[in-house]
């Protein structure tokens, strides 16, 4: 059994890794640590994760961390660049969950995130976690930057494009929309039922720091983008959809041929029946993207794509990057069907 | 005072009509017809409507709506277009809340909409009903086109740029997300709480009837555009937004500036502050559309505008139209403010 | 034109006033004061509350309400009690929408609500502001207790039993579900989307606090009731239904005619239909409670009633005690009709 | 591996036993029939199971549906009665998920179903599916009868107390809350998310099927019982709470060590800390039941029970009951950790 640490299980990314690494056979949660929780059992804290007999939050400390031969960081950003390189020496492998080491350029993560990097000679190394982009760096790497949750979506929804290259103009709009526990679990007076139930609003409309890491990682995927992109809330829990538009001169027959023959392979991907739209429960609880593409009279492709952005967008995909990593079934423990109704 | 009828009151847009007009000091619905509930109460059907005592739903017929001074179609497409010719003959006035008259172009509606239309020789003399831009129209009119509720929320969020003909491009986007009242109040299974709750998707992502209005309409205010429309269904009951991608050499201060000249005046248009993103609870139960306005590093132009489907969308919208025609005040029985939370 | 003050307005309940107020022909708001919301105007905060074009919130102070006709508090407890006194010494009518004068008894307010009461002798002269019971005796109050939404449910579901006589035993059970609106508009981690949406829990099931006022007002009514109370939590915005159990000889056939005798004549009260279930969106927006009565073999009578907690649990209420107060016209300002869908 | 039918795998319990058959290890989904869907596979009808690659549904058959060792019927009523009889011949093994087989007294069936009962021979022999109570007599079932889902929250409520003999009257309350996927998938449009969502409303509370199922299946487990039960329709997807109100001299604190007593060694069923109540979601996607125990001055003991009424309460039981019969681990395949949020 691999051991396993958690640094900061206390937020829904660090709840869907320990729910779902219950069941998973050849790794143990051997390591949790929060600062606010310590000492507390996760029976008391989450009642619904009947698991975990005894197992309970610790202080977070490096010694700890580092009998373990993985840690994720499920922590705020800026937190686990201070700490990687301790636990790097000492030979253990990191993902992290947040956003400090998505971007390969120093100089754009802090433009995007403020201050600076708290360690830049790594960034070079970490690997974007992307594994149906990267999957071979994922299984070699010591340090994975888990992709956020829309730019998981959306690059899913534009990789088979600028890989071909087949963008007749670097100009992407991508609209986007997630449910609420994108915005984790925290007493925010907008979020709460009242305000954010039967509502829909766009936020950050000006720019929002997803927008660099798609222009920024998609463009080193093939074709240069330049990434507009407007987020959602919806009133709902689980899932992501983007709208990407686009403009190709490749007709609806040879793009969809395109995504497909891309895709056949990927366990994690699927795409969606010519007359179908992929619907944000068809993910819901799984570690997959489903991907549908359409075209207009006006000339311009569309690309809809929906994760569940706690699962695919988050937990589930640096579960399946551990799973790489530790030379693992990629798919273990992973749920791979929706929850619904 | 007026008496007015409403054809096909069984529908979202009748009812909504209904509890609208029950507190209207110079109208009194004195024809409500259904051909499935003929002989029904108002009360029976709706005990949330307390106002109606007596009033029954009948069987529609043209010789007892003669008898009103404005008649409503709540109607499925292609009622009103056979019936509008023997009402205007008598000097009744109608408001059609359905596609009909929509278009000033018959071979445009043709396509959309298919097979001939009933009335071709009236699409000419029909009034597209958006008062922020055809008030004096629609004053005289005996005949007006509710427009759509995508195309309101489009329509009001590119006046201001197409009238002054600062687009750099007619290529715009318009990513659309309508909550389900949008969908009428019909059996369908897709859109059942275990179904469409918590869920969220695209459709019609090839092609929505909303889009050649759109381009047929917001072309003819000023600027021509050609309109890539994406509808989303939401998991909530009321409201749309839309966000509108354009190109333009104007900047976003010069642009907010412009939104908030043109609707000055106009009472049921609000331009957001700058700071703030228009949510749909803003304008639930209301005849207002909120409007937003921002700009991204692309150099994108980004405009999110919400409004009530039901009201401003549909009956509100045509209540205001019926005051103008009418000659009363233009917002009487019409809410101003959202109900929210 | 009446002026009224509004201390705190910042709560739902306050907002909820502003809304309705602001179509009032005979009253205007001229006085509205927040502690933490103090120099900001209506607009700012509640951009969906058009009406109020330069009305802005202003630090409390007894002399400037001193100046209203009539005072709403819409604070949370134990405001009111220490400021009402001054106010009533200037002729001021008071309506609290809080708990601090809807027992009258001061002891069994001190074991609900803890702590000494800040104007004991007051107690006896609050009218219990639920008007069809105390209809007379609010037109002459100069401070009325607004009910608990819960309380009021309840006591409408009640009142035709225990003024009767024709309970056959004081143990009432009642079991009532509030929409998350009731908890108020607070950063409550356990109130957002991700938490409280798809999701449904009993809470206070060892007593809340609204049982002591249900088994003291419903007492005084008519006939003694001993009340066990379990409230849940409702994943939905606005709406109270309670379902009462309780034990009669009174066929189903002779309490509803008792139900439907007792409110005739009531403008705020209607009985459903034999056939159906009264639904919360059929108050939703509305000042109505509407109500169901059932029996099962087992010969328990039920019965289920529904009420917008927001307003005829609270703000409308509150209206229509002050406009009993004012010898206005019992329903003006207040909707009747639903907001539905 | 063993050989499971599924007839009517189409409604939502169908597609639970689909989703959560397909990562058993110990038997496989041989035979799937639908009168509706025959000729079309499980992924063009539920894209999100995305294990199924090729089965597809096929016309039902006796003849087919006695390959299997053991066969679902997740059919409407009074399916399964007329077709159990030939399979069991056979020695095929069956669970039926609907009420042909819940009541062991064929008069009680025909008086809450109606019509004569296809296999009166067989109600005798059926084992009423709830593990916690029959253990011993499923494992050596032919036929279990699958319980309803309000009663198997309910008889999980009251088994402790009914069994120690502790109830001092047979009244028991029920009030039952059930998510709407309880209504299965079907086309009505009362469960549009237009009118169902945002609403809360009572139903059946006149008299429920599932009434005398639980005063016939609890009185049978102990104490003799007389349920009133009134249950709702919540504006959720899945879930049950039942709230219990019943008479007993116990204390409370010996009414929790007898709930924690009796449950300690069932994996399925948890007692909820005595500070907390529970929440459907603690239970939903999972085979849990949680439950809280309080009281009040009243003298009432007041029992909370949640389930997933998909899970628990149907599929999820019907599966651990295969378990059983076909002697594997009890909880093989069924997910025992809550998705949430």
């Amino acid at each position: 059994m691999k051991r396993i640490g958690i640094v900061g299980g206390t937020g829904y990314t660090g709840v869907e890794l320990l729910r779902m690494l219950a069941i998973h056979p050849s790794v143990e949660v051997s390591c949790l640590t929060s600062r606010s929780e310590a000492g507390k059992t996760v029976a008391s804290l989450y009642p619904w994760l009947s698991h975990y007999g005894s197992l309970s939050f610790e202080k977070p400390s490096i010694e700890m961390l580092a009998e373990c031969d993985l840690v994720f960081y499920a922590t705020p950003n800026k937190i686990a660049m201070n700490e990687v390189s301790a636990l790097l020496d000492r030979s253990v492998r990191v993902i992290d969950l947040a956003a400090d080491f998505r971007f390969s350029d120093v100089s754009l993560w802090e433009s995007a995130y403020g201050g600076p990097h708290g360690a830049p000679l790594l960034i070079d190394e970490a690997v974007y976690g992307l594994p149906e982009k990267y999957r071979t760096e994922i299984t070699r790497a010591r340090l994975v930057g888990n992709p956020g949750c829309y730019p998981t979506a959306s690059a899913l929804a534009l990789i088979p494009l600028v890989e071909a290259g087949v963008l007749s103009s670097p100009q992407v709009i991508i609209d986007g929309k997630s449910g609420a526990s994108g915005a984790g679990r925290s007493a925010r007076t907008d979020l709460i039922v009242a305000e954010a139930s039967d509502n829909f609003h766009a936020y950050a409309a000006g720019g929002h720091r997803h927008a660099p890491e798609m222009t920024h990682q998609i463009s080193k995927m093939g074709q240069e983008v330049l990434v507009t992109f407007v987020p959602h809330l919806l009133p709902m829990i689980r899932g992501i959809e983007v709208t990407a538009y686009v403009s190709t001169s490749l007709s609806l027959l040879d793009a969809r041929e395109l995504f497909r023959s891309r895709y056949r392979d990927e366990p994690s991907v699927g795409v969606a029946a010519d007359d179908q739209h992929p619907e944000t429960r068809w993910v819901r609880g799984s570690n997959r993207c489903v991907i549908g593409v359409y075209q207009q009279q006006s000339g311009q492709l569309i690309i809809s794509s929906v994760i569940d952005n706690l699962i695919k967008g988050a937990a589930g995909q640096a579960i399946q990057n551990m799973n790489l990593m530790l030379g693992l079934n990629e798919l273990e423990a992973l749920p791979m069907n929706a929850l619904s109704p």
